[in-house]
């Protein structure tokens, strides 16, 4: 049985808001008469709405002539810098902040080095707390209109409560991170995981705009994954949908940092290829076995082409499994080292199976490093209109 | 951008009447005052509804005491033959049909036998409508209360023009079985993947009762699966999420039948069982192979050891992608030979990844061999209920 009940008429009140604010912010400035074409609604349910946001100076009315002749219409505007919020994107080596005004543009970047795996949590919560603290009072930005700090985090993430629940990326377990943070900024703070505030944050100004299920490959330290189907965040059970890193290839494979043999993400993170690399050449980083290829040098081209192989798999298994429209590729090796990227499209065309050939696009990040922070920055200011 | 418009409030609308006609069905008979109790709406809303639901002929009042003293209440109840579907089953060697009634009880069961890869489809289509034809003259069905005809088909099927479009197992390729049937038969036709509408029938009344997300893993002539979330089938952006059997373990394994080589269902599936038991002993079903384990062979106990294995991955793999809270275990081998059951069990304690152990259950198949009819049935008395 649908468990429908009561509450889904705000559900649609929200979303209809959330709609029309959307429409504001893309096509501002606009008339309530536009709006009400666009949206089918009735003028009044627009009329009232719209006087919502007015009210909760989200909105604002500004006088403009609208194009033809006659008399100047009403035209509706948001406040670009109502409200602002705070993405924060924990790595692995870095934790990067931005600053978010109300019209989704990012206003401030701020990278910081850190050793997560290597300290306490506590020191990387302190850190965060830190950081923000002087960031609004160096940026001078106005507490009372800075809403929330929304933090991606790699790992599996129990979103309500704001719990990390296993990073293995950070070596966290349970760590209570938005009560923490909120407690030492004074700021409502919101957690989530990476990968799912990153593909929001592609569905809402990045590469997956305008595609209706769009799936995330994030290849670096691990792998993981994420989908988006109609603007909402795919999260399964208890939010852990996407672990892609972890399916399982070969029960006899290497031995994953899981504890399990033949994980998908032993064949194509970055540590694996350096391993299988350094077999042969001491190298540090993926930038130099591209290097090599490029210089013709067989042994890392037999390693890049192994590596395009198995994220053409990858990339078979998330399609067989989500069926989306279109599929994104993230990460240092494809971000940085797009030579890769047409050997993995040659690949897919052996490797994934054949009703699905044709039928999703592959896609780079639009965002890059900034998706995560973009994403999570985001989430805050959705849940404050869908909340106010 | 959401793009939720007006005729969501339809959509509410519509569940709403789901939602009290499911509650009416379950705790037959039941009185206006009680549902108010249940769903939370307001009395004017229920009095609507089953306004509307008594005028559609789906439910209609009884004078019944409602247990204590005073006087006697106006309790509801549906009309249990007040509409019928037909739901229909193509497997590989057997076509299934049954008649249900509009309390979702199957009155009528009838196997036929058949052999879909060795003929043309319109040798299917002309069987499937011909026994519709007879069951329905032979049972004395009213055509006016039959609403429509359910298929389950294995494949990528386009339910919403209720078109196969790539049946590996019937061999039929763009066939529009639903315009064909309807057309031989006068009567309303939808069709859908078979693990769609097999998912939908365990959660309506089997197994996935009462979870909220639930996924289903189909071992048999191939291995497939679905996904279904607070009552909602998972789609994927083309109807065809949960292609299983197709996700790829090794590139170097064996050739699939898809042309691609190391499918999971290579691994597992009937055929690729017998065949690996085959180099050994010749047998022509999996009940000779658990019959010579019981025997104590250990040819036998080695490839049941490594299927378990192997079902484990699967396991393991849809678990990771789907993060569900329960896993069904359906098809002829774990539900025929339930030996096996206890060997993945043991399996998964070591192939699931460890965030996941005990997040999730396993369950058998409650419906086993009439889940798909049951389930195609199903379809067609939601959507009678939906679009009335």
């Amino acid at each position: 049985m649908k468990k429908i009940v009561k509450h889904d008429q705000d559900v649609i009140r929200q979303h209809n808001k959330q709609m029309i604010l959307d429409i504001i912010k893309e096509k501002r400035p606009i008339s309530r008469a536009e709006i009400t074409k666009i949206t089918k609604l009735s003028p009044t349910s627009v009329g009232r709405i719209v006087g919502e946001l007015c009210e909760q100076g989200l909105v604002r009315e500004t006088e403009l002539s609208s194009g033809g002749v006659g008399r100047k219409a009403i035209m509706l505007d948001i406040d670009p810098q109502a409200v602002f919020s705070i993405g924060v994107d924990i790595g692995k080596k870095i934790v990067r902040f931005g600053v978010m005004e109300f019209s989704g543009k990012l206003l401030y970047e701020l990278p910081v080095g850190h050793t997560a795996i290597e300290t306490e949590a506590d020191r990387t919560i302190d850190l965060i707390a830190d950081t923000i603290n002087r960031l609004v009072k160096e940026q001078g930005l106005d507490r009372s209109k800075l809403i929330g700090i929304g933090i991606g985090v790699p790992g599996v993430i129990d979103h309500e409560r704001g719990v990390v629940q296993y990073s293995s990326t950070l070596g966290w377990r349970n760590v209570p991170l938005a009560a923490q943070i909120k407690e030492r900024t004074g700021i409502d703070t919101v957690t989530d995981n990476d990968l799912k505030v990153k593909i929001l944050a592609e569905y809402l100004c990045g590469s997956a705009r305008g595609s209706k299920k769009t799936a995330l490959i994030e290849l670096g330290t691990g792998v993981g994954s994420s989908l988006i189907i109609d603007g909402e965040i795919f999260r399964g059970g208890s939010n852990s949908a996407g672990e892609l890193g972890h399916t399982t290839l070969d029960p006899n494979g290497n031995l994953c940092e899981c504890g399990k043999r033949g994980c998908l993400q032993t064949y194509i993170d970055e540590s694996a290829i350096l391993h299988e690399a350094n077999r042969i050449v001491e190298i540090g980083d993926i930038g130099q076995l591209f290097e090599a290829a490029r210089s013709d040098e067989s042994w890392a081209k037999e390693i890049i082409s192994r590596t395009s192989l198995y994220i053409g798999i990858a990339i078979n298994n998330i399609v067989c499994m989500y069926n989306p429209d279109a599929v994104i590729l993230s990460g240092n090796m494809v971000e940085n080292y797009s030579d890769i990227v047409s050997l993995i499209e040659e690949q897919c065309a052996q490797v994934v199976w054949e009703p699905f050939r044709g039928g999703f696009k592959i896609l780079a990040s639009d965002l890059k490093e900034r998706s995560i922070v973009i994403g999570a920055a985001s989430l805050v200011l959705n849940n404050y209109v869908n909340q106010s």
